[in-house]
């Protein structure tokens, strides 16, 4: 096998040339016996036969007498059979029958008569009788090699005197974190600690996929303790992850560490993100046999997509689990999505159906943004070829959740505030069935969305300059032939969030020139009203330090302000009160929910509609602060 | 609540009626605050909010220099940007961003010139910088509640400094298994033990439900025993499942008992199986609160569906996860389906697609009959009001497994024979993708199947008493028109299976009328040749004890022989083998495979043949004993 460094190999080559060198360096599962009782889930690793047949006597199925039919035959409703003692056995349910015995007639139908038993219908041979075997006979296969195993199965199994069976022994995957700055978790972590949660979600994933993970101590990183640290791992484990540190230093060590103690079989795939994943194997000197080792990049997602597309393929070789086609669906993206020519790019992206098509709004692209991972639905499928998709194209989309689900999905796309959140969760309190999928665009984005018809609704809050008003003229302009009703939500305060106690003793939006600042992207809201007071306060923006520094929602900002990146930024109470920042009131606003009236009639805006109004609502802005409800879930007159 | 006993309550009333009872006094979940490393799978109690950024300090993204922007304002190709010492930092990625700097250069860019470092091109500020609160910002909702956790869920709790979370506590679910005659699971039960498997099988669904399953230990039919275990269970548990012995008595013991602890909401549901269930509730006297308390018949089938039918939905109301809709398909039945007008009927069936059409296959409607659950690939659900279905005929099925599955199923009905089992095994050993389902219905049940386009393929030996030859008379009588091929599988020998040693001297089947007598089922080959034997030795069949005790399979025969219930029965070597019986040879028969021609180019088809030719086959049959092979695979002539 030729040494190769980064090379650029397409995904699906990559994977087979891994697959191959392994198969042909004879990789293998393994194999153990456990109780019947621990085999719940587990896959059979060879066929499995009765041993007893179930039931394994011939047993009364009825409370009654047992006899030989041939006593009743000819009786009748006129001419029954009388019967003595010691020509029947009286009988329960689950009896053995007794000898010379052939069946059993219902005790209903045994009527006592002058001493005698008198049966008014003949008895059929075998009635009421499970015979044996009638289940399972002794020898039969009960289940073939290669099976998952049901309760059912297991049930079987026992009755059939099977108490302990074969099965794919669960794979132990090593899981190596590396890196100096590496951290442990914590909820008070030093600047410049990066905290070490990616062994937590491969472990989670490895559980899913029938792995058992094993979680070694972070190791610096030095070439000789990671070589070391390996070499433990492959004589324990059935595969090992290496996850590098984010430095690019860390990962030359893996894929050193990988020659020092096996092979690498290749460097580098065209997919974005993870190129740099290490493909590598290794024998134990122990007797495990062979062992694939993968070291995968330190950004979470790079390491998901590598751990995904690479390693569960190889997994299923050692757990024998059927291989699941991944369920695949066609989407309208909802904006440009350029991309590398040189790779394939995995884009996360939360779906909903709208006004019946489905659309994939992408999330952040940052390979260190693992919260994209809990907010995506789905996973835009961009091949090495292609530039990217304009918006309103057709896209490729892996699904993350059903199909069902993503009809479900109340699709909320414009201005952020914390209290979509809370919406949502009240929502899926009250109907554990809601699903809200909210993406933060600003206000314009909001109207976009919703006039392309990508979302059911959006918060907007744009105030008209030369009205001084709120939202409505927005609509007239953007709206012109209606189409979209405007549903009263909050008033709410934006002002300056600075510093604790104000050390800087900023009294207003004049002050900026004087300030670093933060600012919120174009198209928001709240840039919009930066700008407008900008000019009222005949500030120039260039002259304004960080005035191009663009966050996307208020926490964000907020959070810039209280690490001291900035001495101020504009956003509303409740992202300061979060943060402990002062707030300098600027102006109250209206922030209203935008809504397709499409979608008025939906289940889901219903039960949105119906939250507004409730009392919880209410009592959750109480406590966020700086909110006034008016009449929430009223629909605005605008047209 | 008015007591009711052995009511008829429709299912869903009856789930309604149950949910409400609960429901009003007052049924809910527990939460319980577990490590995140704990969490995966679980379901959130509340929303989880982030705790600190993430990142939660300014992070270099690159290995370069950090510096101010504004230093490299105007830095072009042709006039460069020169930096002395102390007007940048060395920075690596991870690294916290200096005091001062806005933005990172990367070291490629970085020329050191003249013991100055020059730029090139100018820096944009924030350029490889991963901003505070990039992926999460402190206060962001991370996930809303009754949501479960992911893999990367727990990674952004972790990124997010939450380290334990409030889930919805997993409920412990009491099993009480109560009987006499009931006996722990075994390879050697005395006659008239029943295993107890029900637990078994009950603690799988638990699991898969997400309960965790608590069994006590056995108790005999006694009043005071079983009320006393209850109550303990009552206490210890958040609901219990009361397992009935299979006699009747013990289930008055059932609604008796839980009246002694708590209450019955309901007794008597009407479907089929499962019709005696007991739906109560009772008061944990510590400080549980309430417990759903259901009794549920012994068969393991009625116990299957109820617990699906009528306690899945209220253990969702403790476990809080989302409740899964079932998947249900239309299909052809493929033969006529009595069922009674008072029971909604459930009835196991095996599924696969032929000719592009969903067949389903009826299995044994018993409710003892557990292996028919693991044969199962669907539940064919018969509505309350219908007397049944016509062969033909769609019926509404609940799917056990995916379309897919069913897609790639290869419907073998037909004649029984153990190499049918040993040919599935070797496919799914060779291509782990394989799925057969083989139903036995005899020969002419085979034909019929293959006619009806309901089969791929059916295996048969067919005796023609005319011509003395196998298969290929029948195949020109049913398929005058063609439409099928006949391929070679084996020669195997039948004979008289009879008790070890042959106490009876049996010799031939000229011995019949002197002895007790076990048969096939009308149709099969085996029977057939049967009947054909005792007109050729002039034996009356209505004089031979036991002709028309009929068995479906050979094994079945020989298990019948093997319990001395008959003194002989018509059957296969391996069968006889399997319960070590003594074979009396009587004739060679050649057992074919009848195949579909449209089925011939079916991935699963061929795969087949190819096994049928291999040597793993040959060895598995050579093992098995009594069978010749001569070109196994052929498709032989025959119009």
């Amino acid at each position: 096998m030729p040494f190769q460094y980064l090379t650029n190999f397409p995904l699906d080559d990559a994977v087979q040339t891994y697959l191959d060198a392994l198969s042909t360096r004879g990789l293998t599962y393994k194999t153990e016996k456990i109780p019947i009782g621990l085999a719940l889930g587990r896959i059979t690793a060879r066929a499995v036969y009765a041993k007893i047949s179930a039931p394994h006597y011939n047993a009364c199925a009825m409370d009654g007498i047992a006899l030989d039919a041939r006593l009743t035959f000819g009786a009748t409703e006129t001419t029954p059979a009388r019967l003595n003692e010691g020509d029947f056995v009286r009988v329960d349910t689950g009896d053995p029958l007794p000898a010379g015995c052939d069946s059993v007639v219902m005790i209903e139908d045994v009527i006592a008569e002058d001493g005698q038993v008198s049966l008014y219908a003949a008895a059929a041979p075998w009635q009421h009788v499970r015979q044996i075997g009638e289940d399972i006979s002794a020898g039969d296969m009960i289940l073939p090699s290669f099976t998952e195993i049901t309760p059912a199965a297991l049930g079987a199994m026992l009755a059939a005197g099977v108490l302990k069976l074969e099965v794919v022994k669960l794979p132990v995957v090593g899981i190596i974190p590396t890196g100096d700055e590496i951290v442990p978790p914590s909820e008070h972590p030093g600047e410049g600690d990066i905290i070490e949660f990616n062994s937590t979600i491969f472990s989670g994933m490895l559980t899913q996929w029938g792995c058992l993970p094993k979680v070694y101590p972070i190791v610096k990183d030095n070439l000789a303790a990671i070589e070391e640290t390996l070499r433990n791992a492959v004589d324990e484990c059935d595969a090992v992850i290496l996850n590098a540190g984010s430095s690019a230093g860390s990962e030359d060590y893996s894929a050193q560490a990988m020659r020092g103690i096996g092979e690498v079989v290749l460097h580098g795939i065209a997919i974005k993100p993870g190129k740099p994943a290490v493909l590598g194997l290794a024998q134990a000197s122990t007797q495990g046999g062979l062992v694939p080792v993968l070291g995968v990049p330190g950004y979470p997602v790079s390491g998901i997509l590598v751990l995904e597309h690479v390693f569960k393929p190889v997994l299923e070789q050692l757990t024998c689990l059927p291989h699941v086609e991944i369920q695949h669906t066609q989407a309208v993206v909802s904006r440009r999505l350029n991309s590398p020519l040189k790779y394939r790019e995995f884009v996360r992206a939360r779906l909903g159906l709208v006004n019946g098509k489905t659309v994939a709004v992408p999330l952040n692209r940052g390979a260190g943004v693992v919260s994209s991972f809990v907010k995506a639905d789905g996973i835009i499928d961009i091949p090495q070829d292609m530039e990217g998709y304009e918006a309103g194209q057709s896209v490729n989309v892996r699904l993350l959740h059903s199909l069902d689900e993503i009809a479900r999905m109340l699709v909320i796309t414009g201005s952020h505030d914390p209290l979509l959140d809370e919406l949502a969760d009240i929502m899926r309190r009250t109907w554990r069935d809601s699903l809200v999928a909210s993406s933060h665009v600003g206000s314009m984005g909001g109207i976009m969305a919703v006039k392309r018809g990508e979302a059911h609704l959006g918060g907007i809050h744009l105030l008209d300059e030369a009205s001084g008003t709120y939202n409505v003229p927005y609509l007239k302009k953007y709206f012109p032939d209606g189409g979209v009703v405007l549903v009263e939500c909050v008033e709410r305060v934006q002002g300056l969030m600075v510093a604790p106690g104000n050390p800087k003793g900023i009294r207003g939006f004049a002050d900026l020139p004087r300030l670093s600042y933060v600012n919120r992207q174009k198209g928001s809201g709240t840039r919009i009203l930066c700008d407008y007071l900008a000019r009222e306060n005949k500030i120039d923006p260039g002259q304004v330090q960080g005035y191009e520094r663009e966050e996307f929602t208020h926490t964000a900002v907020a959070a810039a302000v209280a690490s001291g990146t900035a001495d101020a930024g504009m956003g509303i109470l409740s992202a300061a009160r979060i943060y402990g920042l002062t707030f300098i009131p600027i102006c109250p606003e209206q922030y209203d929910l935008l809504i397709a009236e499409d979608a008025l009639e939906l289940e889901a805006v219903q039960r949105l509609l119906q939250v507004l109004k409730g009392p919880e609502f209410a009592q959750r802005l109480e406590k966020l602060g700086g909110y006034t409800l008016d009449k929430p879930g009223e629909v605005r007159k605008w047209n």
